[in-house]
């Protein structure tokens, strides 16, 4: 097989509200299933908060490190929305009015101060580029960086709309299947397959539900035919560890 | 007043499941609020995949700017749970056998191929202590790194042993208010009062909820009169723009 184009991605999560456990983060679930459609795999995911020197750290740190940084929050009108700038802190350029998030933010009219408050949403680093949003002002890229809200619904129409405009390689498919077998039960044969398929990777992960322990054994990888003979075998395994194959899933 | 004594903590959860999009992660946010009422502050997150080089890396990097660092996944008896293995080289030392955590292995019997792979449970880095589980083997410390489960359940139940154990300051404590106001309308007031109170963090938060769209102002720190002169200014600014305070919280 030749060698396989992976394009890989980081997610940082920019918010206070996010590290006191006020608001629960769904952005990082909806992106990394999302950008694998893609074909982009998000290899590591960091949260931070809204303060300048950890932003610009984490942001250095990541873009030279993964092909993509997709980044959720902080690009609204107030005080503690910040993104921006420490964006344009961290590529070492100004911040700038773009002409198409200022008129789009003019068509709806208001009082100078409050639309004064709300031109902060049309600064973006010199030199970058927008991010398309039916629901309000653009986000923006700038290099491999893209700039999106933290309002779930506006970051999915955002990274929605990056649809066909990012370079990506092939989506990772997987295949899974449940058994109601204890980890420790299955442990040394699955990792038996697990070396067999060296190219794939292969998850477990026990629950407990009605009352009964089980495992869900998940195989995720972008060979096809590798994923069909993969599952067999741990169907095959599951059957001679006197369990029963359940809930089989392709994705 | 007196310079404050601030305790922080990083979260390291490890597991392709979170990246993948998979599994929603949830220990984030209960460990960030239950921490606080140990008087720790979460101050970042990371999510790294199961890979050796990557959860040292994070470690490594944590654990030297941070208090303290809970990690939650990836100590259950299969091939891919590798964070026993990953925290002993992050500290340069062995993995040894705990002999409490063997003994309550040993209780629930299997055959030996089982009860060998339940023994990587077993496993902490040496000179290690052990996190109460009642639901199963014990979860282990070293230093200043705090091992858990990434099964929520498990992982509430680890953490929850742990009160009493760690050295915290004052919880942040909060305030909160809703107006159905847009961000802009509020942005430049919020900004004056946010000035005023520098020691008290001032998130503003949108929603549209009903066809309305609102904003949700959060007051966090830990002085209690500054939180409550703050709030009652906030509450003014919501009344002298034209909007009415409403599900106003304290936490």
């Amino acid at each position: 097989m030749p060698e396989e184009t992976i394009v890989t991605a980081a997610v940082l999560v920019i918010g206070n509200e996010i590290l006191s456990g006020r608001t629960q983060d769904t952005n990082l679930a909806y992106l990394a299933r999302k950008l694998n459609e893609y074909g982009i795999r998000v290899r590591e995911a960091r949260v931070v908060p809204d303060v300048q020197a950890e932003i610009v750290a984490a942001l250095n740190a990541l873009r030279s490190r993964f092909d993509y940084v997709f980044t959720t929050g902080g690009i609204g009108p107030t005080h503690d929305d910040i993104t921006a700038e420490c964006v344009a802190a961290a590529f070492g350029v100004d911040l700038v009015i773009s002409e198409p998030i200022a008129e789009i933010i003019r068509r709806r009219p208001a009082p100078p101060e409050v639309m004064e408050s709300r031109m902060r949403m049309a600064r973006i680093p010199r030199g970058g580029g927008l991010i398309d949003n039916p629901l309000g002002p653009p986000g923006f890229f700038i290099d491999n960086v893209y700039v999106m809200a933290g309002i779930p619904r506006v970051m999915q129409q955002m990274v929605d709309s990056l649809q066909g405009k990012l370079r990506g390689g092939r989506p990772v498919r997987s295949r899974s299947v449940t058994a109601f077998l204890a980890e420790s039960q299955i442990a040394r044969r699955l990792g038996q397959i697990q070396e067999r398929f060296a190219h794939i990777d292969l998850g477990s992960y026990p629950f407990h539900r009605d009352g009964r322990y089980g495992t869900t054994l998940v195989m995720r990888g972008t060979d096809e035919a590798g994923l069909d003979a993969m599952l067999e075998q741990v169907k095959r395994m599951i059957v001679e560890l006197g369990g029963e194959p359940v809930d089989v899933q392709s994705g």
